[in-house]
């Protein structure tokens, strides 16, 4: 008997292993793609895709990967096999349900309208023109309620929205932590619009030369700890994060000669992803738990290094020498003091991805409240323009003058992209709980900060998050760090503290 | 019948271009494996390159592609096929019969020594130690034997290695072209090395900054016609050209900041290669036709570039101002007549891949005389380094004083690539054959060099080379170009009057 389940899951494991070469393969493509294939390729290179996305479908979809799940999935099986094909089968099962619950000519309709509805949505926010994409807008909605329909939910039809970014987490907790969070943080953004003290910020904005920009990244990057041996810099015009494999974690940035802001937080952010991704433990390769355990936590890695450190002071204590080098005298009469305040600064704004640590999550909040009203009928795709800019108003104290920097300003919807944003926001709250926790074994957290003595708090978070993959649930991992559940409590803290701290009210 | 096969014609072209697909997934795997993957991911990397290289070996080995090459091949329905269903299944075919008359477990066991032979070539030639790379050597000798004793061969076991990289080319006409080329080449290089008018090249290896190089290097890139939108330029220590497709085509050069010609001529050369492959005609796209006929003519389009363009004293007429602009001054006292010589000056040298477009082809000849011999058991492995040795004497007056710059110089055995190497004088051959049938149509030829109107050069060649890819054999392309077969007498007529001008004997 143990003999044939060795053999059955070594099999099972080969098979595995495939699909996952396969999708290195599709990793690398994509990283090619977006920094610098020759655009005259780009037809060809979407017919390769094609043809090796179709596999990879094929393959996790075959009778043969049925026939596996049916054997492993026994119980007297599925005990008898090591935790990680265990888990491995869990997520190749999910994945599989997902894919032949719908049928075949609905999908592929379903991708014809995806692909259409981004042109689509282009032209729309251009033109602000919400009308124009509304016929659209209305038949994603229309497909992901009948996908949920086949999928079936608990609940609430949003929770099973939710598991395909941030398994295990659901409605119900996403409307206590976002709940208490918004009812904290407009008395907050309130606070600072109205202090007369606002901080001086005309030396961000003056030229900084962009070869010297990069030396400053690259150095930025060895001291935070980015295995170059292990990954890449390279430029584009939207900056990623790419796991290829652990020892293959390529990060991307851009720079802006008049905002040296955009390139060094950019590219803290996009390492907090890699670095999460170059610490997945090696024995994960070749299975799909090598990869981030959600977007919500995969996202609080990034926040973290980019907010917890990029922002800390201690850091610009140790780097504003570093980073007046580089830079050709823009900070020379610069005390460091309005230097952070500048960096720090807050202000409600229309557009999500301009906006502050501080104001952020209410620009989720707005779309997470929208969208499950979209999945209960309690709102139409009609309506929305007009809801959005209310609770701009109501949230952020600022209503959009058109739709093109109001319900038209993210991609995310025109590819059907539902139930994602709360993972942009739950990113942050994450990231706090894991930073409060971190404190009680790291005490000198800021100290280390101060002296690039990174290897403590990069070891701490690939022994309580990194090494996992997704061999434990976000919950799972918060459960262990804190103890507890999720919970806003530790980012109010910090916002709170730090802005009232700022902006002296 | 006719619709039947339509439609068995329509299926075979999907299951190759599923082939096709995979295989530019492999190259632009292997681009980017050469061009800057990070160290510590190569394991990994071979893990996804092998498991897709399986993929292509099984699909082109499969009961299917038996069972539609049985089928396409009755004559009845071949020829109701188009003339590129048709050169297809030829090129299945004959992949097929070499793929699977080879038993499984010795064509793993030659793959393995392969792999283990290139580490042994590498330390063995470092140490000058050939007895150390002989066993291994002989073995691989007695693989292509056997090899060839499975496909069978007509007139010359050679001729079935030849096939590989050169078909439609046999030994009886090599021996001819070569024999008298080699007559032709020994005494003109006894002309040069005995010449009392010798160039002075001192100024070639002051130091040319880098940047400057690159800026060069893509000015001179634009101007012969490059399509950058179908194309990019990188740095590796191993310049190459690589074909993705005809809309994405790539090229790599290295900088020496002490030689400039190392970049300049080297990225003329691979830009030869690559417009010959983004000139290959869309239609072939997703076929194995889609990529140059030979390594021989695939050769002789670097070659005609960098040679009867790049060093075409029209070409620096025009451009040797523009090298002054981008060089720190080193030309500033050189005339151009002196900067020609310079650039063009020949000496015998043991290394083939240093050697001159002069005394190249004797270095390909020695190398083709001894694999010929070692098939046909005229000499043994043990004997190789001394009829080396002799050979280098003989046809270039100078002897290795070590096999490290002797026999054990080029890796191609260590992989078993034997059959390879005549592939790279049939290149000049060939290079030298278009040039004259170019002029006939082109007369003034010099002229458009002098004025960089390269595009009647480049169209001449895409429709008489570069549009056919491997729907022509390389004989047939050059009986077209030529009316007659392959003929060595264009490179001595060129090569003769070219060095005997410059060297004044």
């Amino acid at each position: 008997m143990t003999e044939r389940i060795q053999q059955i899951e070594s099999e099972f494991r080969q098979f595995v292993k495939k699909i996952e070469d396969y999708k290195q393969a599709l990793a690398v493509l994509a990283w090619d793609s977006r920094t610098g294939a020759p655009k005259k390729g780009i037809v060809q290179r979407s017919e390769v895709i094609g043809t090796l996305s179709s596999e990879v479908f094929a393959l996790s979809t075959a009778e043969e990967m049925a026939s596996f799940l049916g054997e492993l999935r026994e119980e007297s099986v599925y005990n008898n096999l090591s935790e990680i094909t265990q888990k491995t089968v869990d997520e190749c099962h999910k994945d599989f349900e997902r894919n032949v619950k719908i049928p075949k000519d609905e999908f592929k309709e379903y991708v014809m309208l995806q692909s259409q509805s981004e042109a689509l949505w282009e032209e729309a926010k251009e033109k602000a023109d919400f009308e124009m994409f509304r016929p659209n807008l209305e038949k994603l909605v229309a497909f992901k309620k009948k996908f949920v329909g086949y999928w079936g939910y608990e609940k609430h039809p949003y929770n099973t929205l939710l598991d395909d970014y941030e398994p295990g987490v659901f409605v119900e907790t996403i409307d206590k932590v976002f709940g208490e969070l918004r009812d904290q943080l407009i008395p907050l953004v309130k606070g600072v619009t109205e202090s007369t003290h606002q901080p001086k910020t005309d030396f961000l904005f003056k030229t900084f030369p962009k070869e010297n920009q990069k030396a400053l990244n690259l150095d930025i990057l060895t001291e935070i700890g980015y295995d170059f041996e292990a990954g890449r810099l390279d430029e584009t015009v939207h900056p990623f994060a790419i796991g290829i494999n652990p020892n293959d974690v390529r990060v991307t940035t851009k720079y802006n000669e008049n905002d040296f802001r955009v390139a060094i937080f950019g590219t803290i952010h996009e390492c907090g992803h890699a670095l999460y991704e170059q610490n997945i433990s090696q024995d994960l390769i070749g299975t799909p738990l090598c990869d981030g355990t959600s977007m919500g936590i995969h996202e609080s890695q990034s926040l973290f290094w980019e907010k917890f450190v990029g922002q800390n002071v201690g850091f610009w204590e140790r780097n504003y020498d570093l980073m007046k080098k580089h830079s050709s005298g823009q900070f020379d009469n610069v005390s460091l003091e309005d230097f952070y305040f500048a960096i720090n600064e807050s202000k409600p704004s229309l557009i999500r991805i301009e906006s502050d640590e501080l104001t952020y999550c209410l620009h989720i909040i707005i779309r997470y409240e929208l969208e499950k009203a979209l999945m209960e009928d309690k709102i139409t795709v009609k309506e929305l323009p007009q809801a959005w800019n209310d609770k701009m108003e109501e949230y952020l104290g600022i209503r959009p003058s058109h739709d093109g920097e109001g319900v038209l300003q993210d991609v995310h919807w025109s590819f059907g992209a539902f139930g994602y944003f709360p993972s942009y926001a739950l990113g942050y709250i994450y990231a706090a709980q894991i930073k409060e926790a971190m404190l009680a074994d790291l005490p000198y957290f800021d100290e280390l900060v101060r002296n690039g003595d990174f290897a403590p708090i990069r070891e701490w978070l690939t022994t309580h998050v990194h090494q996992y993959g997704k061999m434990k649930q976000p919950g799972e991992i918060i459960k262990n760090i804190t103890g507890g559940g999720i919970d806003s409590k530790p980012l109010v803290r910090y916002l709170e503290e730090k802005y009232r701290r700022l902006y002296k009210f």
